[in-house]
């Protein structure tokens, strides 16, 4: 199966590159970016060394299919996303994007929370979210399918057996999320150098992150109703991972035995979501596809602890689980 | 001002005695340790070297006293405090307790929290809980300063202006916070191992950590009545800092204008306390007494944001200005 | 192919079981420990959750043999590897050693730089030093294998080319080498508790490191005659990676381009040694089984910069490595 | 004593700027930036908030010599040092430049390392070497003071005492150091973002760093000789703190106890040089203007292993000690 992947520089496109390579079915034939000189994978990402001999080109869709490309994998910012997939759409290539672009079904929104109005209203309305625990059979047969963000994984797989029970008081949710420094993508920027960010813990863009809506969007999905979230990021000074404490308050009193069942219910068909026992940390999931997560009962209100690779189960390992499942394999494949 | 130093082998005493090494009014006679071999100062701490030129010796009260000894900073362990200080306390000498061991005044809260019965009732009927801005006056007369904790002074201060008001909805205050691993002190141990905490967030105690009575102990005594907070301490991967990200519902809507003017308002005559604009970030208080705070209100919900050095803001620097205000001192005398 | 694990609770265990998970051709069986109470094997390793379905075991060398057991992983401690192994080679199983037990020859130069004797001198004499890029045929039959150290593969494949053509002037070697924490192993002590050793960098063991004598035995065998190393490692804040910086005096001036031929045809058939063209950087091998390293002149210096996973290539990968070739499989079986 | 910081936005400025607000005599009365809109000290450095209450404004000669300004420290890029400084000196003003501009006495090394002519021959015929163990007299003195590099101080002040008596084998010198990623300054950068350079080592500029001629000139006018040093630099994930491992081999055999002598002896009189005799880490000296050094004798060869903290005793605490000597006060003014 011949894959392309567009826009190669940054971390997801790496660590997409590294888990395909691992892929028994599929093939990397294109890496595509914008980068002045056509320098070889190996130039922009150095570990890749000896690993892919292909140089970046320039995306030309014409050209992809020329070449046999079935699928391809979007690693291009958003903005730049809704107007290079088109074409391979077009085209019959099946897409699996990693920006936000096709994330948000109501363009409305998306143009509130993104600041600018969408491009592509035609896909839009075929996107598929890629959440595979809770979207599985439409993802089999989708054409466009819209990866999720990292934050919003660990806050809807962390929420949905609760809001599909019915089980909280509304608006009582809070996401307190804690993100290693990768999430902020390859750029050089203040933010993220080195010593602004090391050895320092802060909140950002508290109350207008665009995952918020990305949240709501799949909770209301799974409850039926809106289902309000108060999301608030911090960055921590590690490479990777995403923590999410979830705070939310029953409408009746439950235990945390109650609770565990109904996760261990919900996801017993889940092979990444991991209900565990133990209080979770980012590090048991790091380099894994691994989503791990834990109930507690505190003081009357639900606590659940969700954490897990952003570069890897927030981005690159969900879309080769979501590819697995578009080409009909084992979702498994290359993610163990 | 001769002073000792109780229990010199942690990362307490060491910020302490880097303090007071520029104090103008204190100086350094003793400093207590069980460390085999009376090892020097230099030798316990090497950043030290050519600094202090002290040996470390047994706790002996009588000899604290015969050497002109007027203040002690107790840098014990909790339990072991409480056995170490009625010696001194009895003698006259007075007492800033690094540990927890007198913070909580009910000695049943002591026992359910700690495990464990108190072991010096009548010293902690007098003594003080050592937070400069709530306790001020008090404290300048106090003869054993219980100092605080580094977590219940984020919450505790980036509460107090609501609580005192009558701002808030009871029941709805979270209190989620994430420490640099300094904070679990020097003893080697696996959870601070730097293979196993480096590159990871978790949460700990959930539920159950000490911090949640001393909280609600403060906040009760600035609301008049009790103050349920739920309190979910975490592990960042960095020396030094805590930050804390306060949620609660407000009684009525409140707008940031309002808020901000309230705190600051509240903390006019707090040199320590700033109440900034832009969010703020750990690495802006490290190595300093500040504790760093702003508000927000996010879909009818107020945050407080606050963060400060755990060691310093959280405990040495502190009990520096709880010295200067029990010695009749500028409180800031060597903290800026 | 029925493999056990002994002594599981390590670092250098758990990459071993994460890389034998992906092995199509090898099944861990067992694996063994002195904790108590016989915990899982996801209990000692929460990332192992859901991944492997054991309980740990005492050793026990007939129990093992009875469940088919053939190769045998040693991650014990130096002088426990020694104690517990030769029962199971005695029983046929072939043992991959990443003790220090059984990599130098002499026992003399054991007892000297391990301050003991050594306890099993018969196997000693049968061990195969296990540097697949030097001893590839003797692997192949080894019945013992000595997984060599994470220093000295840096040292020895950046130095191996040079001394194999007679290239330096004798003692002019020096390796000034930087390790991450995790090189120390899981067990908390000072030196690598996280507020200690993290933000700092610093030399340990100067002049007296036991991977000296190793770099030198198989240097010597590589030159024919002794080549002595001064041999300096630093610990270096973050998990993992070596980097090691390497000097020495040409005999003759020599060109970098002259340099770079004689390591790329020095290893050219060697899947895992890289040797590239710009700077490396651990981070660029970090989670794999490659050793990146290029060379440099300096002012008339040969500079060679060698780098690796200490725990992937350092250990664990390189393990895997030689039980692939130990078992007849393609070497990269489960490492790419 | 009024005075004025130049440049403002970067590490050096901060470092400076906090040094400076605790000491006794000197008053910050203006900082200047290109920075757009004239932000306030505090926009620009968060940390500074309540602590001095400064706008930045451009660099003007004529308004500061008005404002009464009689130091100015110049904490400008190189380059942009040298078209600066003369107005201010010509005006009368004295200045510590933190820049590379005037360190190199012959312009054709500076034009041959820097890669541009020297634009203020006049004033670099003037400028005085501001390391104070070694140029202490012409500081006291000096209208312009060339403020040392942070890597040149470890590996002049870690052989100054062997190359002084003659103690070394020409043309043996190897300094091997390791930089914190502060050293390269605020601008981001790929190789200073954090994702990039975190968990991860690596060499740069190997065989042509800029600080290579500086060692070399001051080691030469210790020696009055040329000293060759072979200098290679290494990028290490932490904020700051450098760590240079130095070897050279003796002309004759030396002992241990004999360096310890002679290094004991030669900083009889430096306060802020501490000879240890255990082995030195960079967090012992984080945040001090200490520089520690310890020496040892491996194999015949003399190793010295020497630590600073690359912003203070690397840069702007050293700046404070030598406008101390300058202004005629105690030189470790503010600076314990």
């Amino acid at each position: 199966m011949k894959v392309a992947i567009l826009g190669g520089s940054g971390y997801t496109a790496l660590e997409l590159i590294k888990i395909l390579l691992r892929h028994p079915e599929a093939e990397i034939v294109a890496v595509t970016s914008r980068q002045e000189g056509a320098p070889t994978v190996a130039e922009l990402h150095p570990s890749l060394t000896g690993r892919l001999d292909l140089r970046c080109e320039p995306f030309n869709a014409d050209r992809l299919v020329a070449r046999g490309v079935r699928f391809a994998f979007g690693c291009l910012p958003h903005g730049a996303s809704m107007s290079a997939l088109p074409a391979l759409l077009e085209r019959g290539v099946r897409v699996i994007d990693l920006s936000a672009d096709y994330r948000l079904r109501d363009p409305n929104v998306y143009a509130q929370w993104y600041g600018e109005s969408h491009a592509d209203l035609a896909h839009l309305a075929q996107a598929v979210y890629g959440l595979p625990e809770l979207y599985g059979d439409e993802i089999e047969t989708a054409h466009l399918l819209a990866n999720p963000g990292c934050y919003p994984q660990t806050a809807i797989l962390g929420l949905a057996p609760l809001v599909a029970g019915g089980f909280l008081e509304p608006g009582s949710i809070i996401v307190d999320s804690k993100s290693g420094v990768s999430g902020a993508g390859r750029t050089p920027k203040l933010a993220s150098h080195f010593p602004e960010c090391n050895e320092s813990v802060s909140a950002y863009q508290v109350g207008h992150h665009r995952h918020t809506p990305e949240i709501e969007q799949a909770l209301a999905d799974v409850a039926g109703q809106p289902v309000p979230v108060l999301f608030t990021p911090h960055l921590v000074p590690m490479d990777r991972g995403i923590f999410s404490t979830i705070y939310a308050s029953p409408r009746r009193p439950v235990t945390e035995a109650q609770l565990f069942e109904l996760f261990r219910d919900y996801y017993a068909k889940a092979p990444f979501v991991r209900v565990v026992d133990h209080l979770p940390a980012t590090k048991d999931c790091a380099g894994t596809n691994f989503l791990d997560l834990t109930v507690r009962v505190v003081r009357g209100r639900i606590l659940v602890l969700a954490c897990a690779d952003n570069l890897v189960r927030g981005a690159s390992g969900v879309a080769v689980q979501n590819f697995n499942r578009m080409a009909g394999l084992d979702e498994r494949t290359a993610l163990l």
